[in-house]
């Protein structure tokens, strides 16, 4: 495929490091100020990349809003360790990280920017998309390895590894929330220990 | 008890539907408007009960709210059948219905305003806790009958049971909102099989 964004006829190639800073730039703004605060221009003062460079790459906010989103929030996709257990585990330990950690907004950004702005709930719907079957793929895979007894519902794992783990950080009150962090791996462990033995019980 | 409310010296005896009309406007405005749009003008203006009555019962928008999402939000506390299996379909039921229902971006302003509001946030605090509460005694009631083992996280059960529900709500697209709803008092069978199943399995 011809990379157009670093064609001679538009200016210097392609640096390597602008990605990282700009995905960087955008995930940070997004969580402090949501969709209203997402522009180009603070993407520019921020980064020092100049915006005609940053609209060759992401034609739109939306586009900007996505990569950013699959770059640096829920990663699912990359999550294939060729064994269930170990799959929840990292998807549960991302969760927790992403959700306690500096951009921890981003999830309430998401679900308030969806509901009023048809452009972010256009954008986030791909995207969300995306990690349903991702997950979904996740436990598939644990059907066909024989990991998981062939009836599983997927959506059922994952809305329990995903809900359980968002419900635990977001219904800790503040004053609870450092000895929360503390425990979180472990919590997270314990979860889809539960999780998993629940899915492969077999009924009595 | 005295009720001050009633007191001739107060005026008109209380009237008991007048409580339950301000909960029905109350919870509608909150979900449409949150916090913001969550006032006694309004109040007043939708049910007819003047603004000195709704004082005298309620002495703050913020005791208002927190009464109102006791009687028409989340009721946890109210559910105690005597059976864990039978509590957990209950309290899945109630999420499932709130959250599909018409007022629910309450769920949403709630997480909203709590970020946003110091004042919703001292409110919830107290109803919060008691959600928290509430579910943890569901679960060591039934420890204490024998349903769990004795070692049971009762944090962990209700954070599948309650995550696991908002989780498969919320990550639903719109355009399968209604198929959703056609399957999800089934579904809610199913996660709360699937969390007892988990609870209840010898470790191997």
């Amino acid at each position: 495929m011809t990379d157009t964004a670093a064609s001679p006829r538009r200016g210097r190639p392609r640096d390597p490091g602008v990605e990282d800073r700009v995905f960087d730039a955008a995930i940070d703004l997004y969580s402090r100020l949501g969709w209203a605060g997402f522009s180009f221009e603070s993407v520019t003062r921020i980064t020092g990349v100049g915006k005609a460079a940053l609209y060759r790459r992401w034609p739109t906010r939306s586009a900007l809003l996505v990569e950013t989103l699959r770059a640096r929030w829920y990663t699912v996709g990359d999550i294939d360790t060729g064994r269930l257990r170990d799959d929840l585990r990292k998807l549960a330990d991302m969760l927790l990280t992403r959700l306690t950690g500096p951009h921890g907004s981003v999830h309430l950004q998401i679900l308030m920017d969806t509901r009023n702005y048809d452009e972010v709930r256009d954008a986030t719907a791909a995207y969300r998309a995306d990690l349903v079957l991702a997950g979904r793929a996740m436990a598939r895979r644990a059907v066909a390895r024989g990991e998981l007894p062939p009836g599983t519902n997927p959506t059922l794992i994952i809305d329990l590894v995903v809900g359980g783990i968002q419900n635990h950080v977001l219904a800790t009150p503040p004053e609870l929330k450092s000895k929360m962090q503390e425990q979180m791996h472990r919590y997270g462990e314990q979860l889809v220990d539960a999780v998993l033995a629940g899915a492969t019980a077999r009924g009595d």
